[in-house]
C-alpha cells in the first residue's frame, strides 16, 4: 500500500508527540487503577441536572440559533458574563477585550500561532504546563526555563533570563500546574515591574484561580499590571493594560466536556486571535456557549464552585496526609493553597518514568515529572499528582501503593 | 497607553485576514437585508426537538461522560456512525481512519498544520473555498490555482501545474464553494491516475455531497482512489488507500452550531492529526459529540437529509427561475446540482465590490467572488450567492433588487 504522506509532513511535526497525560489516561481507564494521573475534575460534582434543564431551555427557546453558525469572538451575553466575572478577580474588561476558545488549550495555541516564528524564545516556569509547550512545539518555539521554588516562579532569577529578550513569558501564578505553587504577592508586583522594564509581555494562565482551599485571593498580573499602568497614568479607564494577555476557563468550574475557555486582552490582541481563530474552527460551538451561559446566568457558579472547593479540599487534605503516612524519608512534595494537583520529588537516584512501570503493576499511576520540562532529561525523580479525580478512600489507596513501591525500590537500593 | 504586543506577532499574522464573509454576515444580521452571502443552513430544518430529547437523555443517562475530558480521536460511536455513512459512498474505512474535528474548518486547519511548510505550494481549484486560504495563509502557503469551468476542475490543465510539485491538490468534487459545480466522473477518475502518476496528494473536501438536488452520486476521489490501489494490488482490503485525505462535516446535514466535522485518512496521518489536535484543543466537545450521536444513532439523518434536499431543491429552482427573470443580459451563472451555492458572472467591467455596496443600500447581499481567488485581483465581476438561508419569496425579491441594480448599472454605463 503506497502513501504519499510519508516525505510531505511539515517541519512543525517533527517537534509534536503525543502527549504524555492523555495517552496515560487511556492507559488508566481500567477501573482499578487508581490514578493520580489525569487533570481530570471530578465528574460527580458536575451540574448535570442543571446543564440537562438548560440544554432543554436552550433548545427551546432559542433552537435555531443555537445550532446555527455563530460569530468567532463568541457568545455576546457569556463574554459579558465572563466581564462580570474579571470585575471580581479586580481585572475590568469590556466584552470586546474576551475572545471565547475551545478550553484554554485553543487559546494556547491560538496565542502561539499570532505571536511565535520559528526559533523564538518563550520564557516559562520549569516545570511548566505541557500543554502549553506541545502547543508552542508546533510553532517552533525554544524555551528559556526558570525555576520555581514553594513560591512560585523565581523572580529574582528572571532579569538574566529578561535580558535574552523573550517573545514573552508564560506564568501560572495561581496552584500550578504541575507545581502547585502559588505566586507569592511581592513576587507578583515583581513580575509586571520587571515586564515593563524589559518590554517582555506575560502570558497569564489561570485555570485553577477559582479553587482556593486556603489563604487569601492574590490578584492576578492583569490586575496589578493594570493597576501599574493607571499609576502611570498610561491607562485612564482602568481597563485591560498592554503587558498582559489572561487565559480562563470553564473546564475546571463547570465542566470540560463543553470545551470552554477565554482569552481576555487587549482589543488588538483579540482582533488577531480572531482572525486566527476564523482559520482555526470559525467559531466555538454555539449550543454549548449557550448551554453553559443558561448555567451560569443565575449567579450560581460561585456556589457550585464553594462546592468544588470542599471536596477537593478534603481531597487535597487527604492526600497530604497520607503522602505524610506512607512515603518513605527522602521524598518531599508541595502544600498547594488550591488546584488539582501536587508536586513529589523522590530520591534523586530514582527515576519516575521506570518507576511509573512498577506503580502501574500494583494499580497507581501518575504522571513523571520530564513532562513537564522543556528540556525532557531533567525532572527524572519528580512526579505530578492528582487528587481531584479519586474519593479520598481511593486517595488513601492510591498513596499506600505508590509509597510501598517507593519503599522496596528504596530497600533494593 | 502602551502595549508590548505590536512588534510582537508573528509572520503568519501578515497573511491573516479576517474573512470577507464572516465580517459580511455582521452587517447583514439586519432582518430587512436579504442575505445571499453567508453559507448558513436554513434553521427552521433544525432538528431542534430531536437535539433537545437527545441532550436530556445524554445528559441523564452518560452526564459524566458527556461533561468529561475525551479522547483526541472523538467519540468512538460516532466514528463508527461515519465509517458506516462513509461505506454507503463507497469508502470503506475503520474507526481508526477517523478523527473528529470541530468542522471541517479545523479539519483544514489540522491538515495545513501537519503538511505545510512556509512557501509551500498548494493546488487549489479556481476560485476556491476561502476558508481554505484562510487557514493555510496562516502557514505560508503559496497557490497554484488551475481553473474549473461547469464540468469543475480542468483536469486538461493539470498535468503543467503538477509538475511544478505542489504539497498536494484541494479539491471540491461535489457542487464547488464557491462554484456550485459538480467535478465530472471521468474528471474524477483521470485526478486520482494523475495523482499517482506525479506523486501528489489529494486533500478532498465534500461538506456538501449528501446535498444532491439532481442526477446521480458520483464516487468520492478517496473512493476511486482506493479502487486504483485495489486493482493494482497495492490494497487488498480495500481500505482507505494511500493518497486522498477526505473532509467531511454534519454543519450541513445536521447543524453547524454543534462544529462536527471529520477527516478520513490512512491512520499515519490520523496519528499526525491528533497530536496537532491535542497541542490544538486537546479534543471535541463530549458532549456536542454524544447529542450528535443520539440524534442520527436511530438512523433518521438520511429522511432529515430528505427533507433539507426537498426543500433546497425547490430554493435553488425559485433563485434560477428569478435569476433567467431579472438579470440583465450579460450575465451568467451556474446551475448547481447539490449544495448551497451558485456563481454568477456580471458584465467584465463591473466590478462586484463597489457593486455590493450599493446593493447593501437595496437591503440585498451576497459575497463578491474575488474573496474566492488566491490572487485577489482576480474575478472582480463575479459572486457568489446562497439560496439555502432564504426563503422562496425572499430569494425571488433579493434577485429582482440584484436584477434591478445591475440594470441600473449597465444603463448607466
Amino acid at each position: 500500500m503506497t502513501t504519499l504522506w510519508k516525505e510531505r509532513y511539515s517541519q512543525r511535526t517533527q517537534r509534536m508527540s503525543r502527549s504524555v497525560i492523555r495517552e496515560l489516561l487511556k492507559l488508566t481507564t481500567q477501573p482499578d487503577v487508581i490514578s493520580f494521573a489525569g487533570g481530570l475534575p471530578a465528574p460527580e460534582l458536575f451540574p448535570t441536572e442543571k446543564c440537562q434543564e438548560a440544554a432543554c431551555r436552550v433548545l427551546q427557546e432559542h433552537g435555531a440559533a443555537a445550532l446555527q453558525y455563530g460569530p468567532t469572538e463568541g457568545f455576546e451575553p457569556l463574554r459579558r458574563f465572563i466581564c462580570d466575572q474579571m470585575a471580581e478577580i479586580g481585572v475590568k474588561a469590556d466584552p470586546a477585550n474576551i475572545i471565547i476558545t475551545n478550553g484554554s488549550q485553543q487559546a494556547l495555541d491560538l496565542v502561539g500561532k499570532i505571536l511565535i516564528n520559528p526559533g523564538d524564545h518563550i520564557l516559562v516556569e520549569e516545570p511548566t504546563y505541557l500543554g502549553a509547550l506541545q502547543a508552542w512545539n508546533a510553532y517552533q518555539a525554544e524555551y528559556v526555563p526558570v525555576p520555581c521554588d514553594d513560591d512560585g516562579l523565581r523572580t529574582d532569577l528572571l532579569e538574566a533570563a529578561l535580558r535574552a529578550g523573550p517573545k514573552f513569558m508564560y506564568v501560572l501564578p495561581n496552584f500550578q500546574n504541575p507545581g502547585g505553587t502559588t505566586l507569592r504577592l511581592e513576587r507578583r508586583h515583581e513580575l509586571v515591574r520587571l515586564s515593563e522594564r524589559y518590554g517582555v509581555p506575560i502570558v497569564e494562565d489561570d485555570p485553577y484561580g477559582a479553587l482556593r482551599y486556603e489563604g487569601e485571593h492574590l490578584s492576578p498580573l492583569a490586575a496589578l499590571d493594570a493597576a501599574l499602568h493607571a499609576s502611570a497614568g498610561l491607562n485612564g479607564q482602568g481597563f485591560v493594560a498592554g503587558n498582559v494577555i489572561y487565559l480562563g476557563t470553564l473546564s475546571k468550574t463547570l465542566a470540560p466536556g463543553l470545551r470552554l475557555g477565554w482569552v481576555l486582552a487587549p482589543i488588538e490582541v483579540v482582533d488577531r486571535l480572531v482572525m486566527a481563530k476564523q482559520g482555526a474552527d470559525l467559531h466555538t460551538g454555539s449550543f454549548a456557549q449557550m448551554v453553559a451561559y443558561e448555567v451560569v446566568r443565575d449567579g450560581s457558579l460561585s456556589e457550585h464552585i464553594e462546592l468544588i472547593r470542599r471536596v477537593y479540599r478534603e481531597r487535597r487534605d487527604v492526600m497530604l496526609a497520607a503522602l505524610e503516612h506512607y512515603f518513605p524519608e527522602g521524598c518531599s512534595w508541595t502544600h498547594p493553597e488550591g488546584g488539582l494537583f501536587l508536586w513529589a520529588r523522590v530520591p534523586e537516584w530514582i527515576d519516575t518514568s521506570a518507576l511509573l512501570k512498577d506503580a502501574v503493576e500494583r494499580r497507581v499511576a501518575f504522571v513523571p515529572g520530564f513532562a513537564f520540562y522543556s528540556d525532557p532529561s531533567r525532572g527524572h525523580n519528580t512526579m505530578r499528582l492528582n487528587f481531584s479525580n479519586a474519593r479520598p478512600a481511593e486517595i488513601e489507596e492510591g498513596i499506600r501503593r505508590l509509597g510501598d513501591l517507593l519503599k522496596k525500590t528504596i530497600a533494593k537500593h
